[in-house]
């Protein structure tokens, strides 16, 4: 298991895959290309949530029972801030708020997110790297029968309540992917698309300029996040019927059918496969669903096993 | 015991004086105007040390032990600020943090240092004014045999150790009072100036252009910070003897000479009484020492009677 593998990844998806990769290979094997166009700014702070959650869950610090966050965190701060009036809807403990405000303080001083990014992961004592799929301003704004909203104002704002008529990235013209991203890529044996979001998080990175050409160079495995026609985690379900995709594995396979060689369905779409197939894309067919820290190992040996 | 006071102010003794006004003076009736030449950057944060002591103190939330920060707050964010490498020489508490962001984000929005004052204490429910001396960033700076240092590395980062030779207020040429302490101190039928450092504490307050001559104006009153020679807390004595004042209340009422109608020495150092008179100024002999809440408002009663 000596391959370097790189993963797309959004999330809490891509972070428990990401998590089972980080034991089965040794360290400094994977590289993790998160997406950053969920990240916003609040109390004048720079919250980065995908890079966050991959880099607390592989550090074995995130909060086991939502995925996100750190075990244990106290939000006395979030509530003192409430006190003086800011707005609260987004939660954040005080152990994390200090991941903010050392981030907010580096980006100031003139690091780069993937500077950032890179000392966290140090200081966590993380055996992999993780970067930003790019260190500009990529902001992903969904339309929705209410107007345009912030990601953040869609996602947890307003819990997901609105139907997504449109998605777009802004900032995305001018934006290319990291060197540190493409390197990744470039030197993998294997890259991943978690079982992340297709649309809102590996899309944004999928849509970076040149992204898809350095992904046309490597060997590339999809991990389907549709099992049985439902979202594992989140609104990817609905937001594909809505976009007018199928909410499906095979409509997510179809928006990766240019960059993927390999699919993976869980078994319950098993039936998929042919179509999937067609779409000229190798499939196979595993147990996807990561309940335990044991799934994510087992399913990242096949998917490294499968590329033997 | 329906004057207007307002009282010039440092940290912790300046905010037990204020707090013992505040008990016996009808709600509104006092106005605190605050030391800002402390204030400082901290992981990218605006930090106003003598501002929140006194904001604390006066909301009720202030830590009893040592005078600052907020009672029973916790170090989650602390902790982790040092495990990403930040420096955390300044004891920050996690609600206590939440101020620090909260005024970060207010002032890069715009606000002014008086606004995001006034937003503070009414959120906490202060019943009584506090404004900083100045929106204006005036800087204390300290000459010592390591060099000129900032004030915190002098106060906090290197506890004091060092003997101070010189101090300047950087930035003091170009600042001014706020409109909002000059129109108290206009208003007030009595100012105090508390038992603060009157090198770094009153100091850069009465140095700021226009003050002294607002002040002469005013009934103004000052509590001597030293005792029987003896700061009641921090390197006030030191500070005096170093600089080449007497480390006594005389020396003290010295600095004050050409804006004090009034001084107020403890009882300790009744014999000093005719010196302080030779230089232009009544002197009362009361018990100045603040123990306990009652000696706040003793203290703070006797002075209204005196100005009666």
């Amino acid at each position: 298991m000596s391959k370097r593998v790189a993963i797309l990844a959004g999330g809490v998806g891509g972070a428990k895959m990401a998590h089972g990769f980080q034991h089965v290979l040794p360290a400094g094997n994977l590289s993790v290309i998160v997406n950053v166009a969920d990240d916003f700014e609040l109390f004048g702070l720079r919250i980065s949530p995908d890079l966050d959650t991959v880099t607390y869950t592989l550090a074995g610090i995130a909060d086991p029972d939502v995925g996100w966050g750190i075990r244990g965190d106290t939000h006395r701060a979030l509530e003192m801030l409430g006190r003086l009036g800011a707005e609260t809807w987004f939660s954040i403990g005080d152990s994390d708020l200090a991941t903010h405000v050392r981030r907010t303080q580096l980006l100031r001083g003139g690091a780069l997110l993937t500077d950032v990014s890179r000392s966290i992961v140090a200081a966590l004592g993380v055996p992999s790297h993780i970067f930003p799929a790019t260190d500009q301003a990529v902001r992903t704004i969904v339309q929705t029968d209410e107007g345009e909203l912030d990601f953040q104002a869609y996602f947890v704002q307003r819990g997901q309540r609105d139907e997504v008529r449109a998605v777009r990235f802004a900032g995305n013209d001018l934006a290319r992917p990291t060197e540190a991203a493409l390197a990744a890529i470039g030197a993998a044996d294997l890259v991943v698309i978690a079982p992340s979001n297709p649309i809102v998080s590996i899309g944004p990175i999928l849509a970076l300029p040149g992204m898809r050409e350095a992904l046309a160079h490597a060997a590339t495995t999809a991990v389907s996040p549709i099992v049985a026609g439902r979202a594992l985690k989140g609104p990817a379900d609905r937001m594909l019927a809505t976009l007018g995709h199928e909410a499906s594995a095979l409509g997510v396979a179809r928006l990766y059918a240019d960059v993927v060689d390999r699919f993976v369905v869980d078994e319950a779409d098993a039936a998929l496969a042919p179509d999937i197939e067609s779409l000229g894309m190798a499939v196979t067919v595993l147990p996807t669903v990561m309940r335990t820290n044991g799934d994510r190992a087992e399913l990242a040996r096949r998917i490294v096993m499968l590329n033997a």
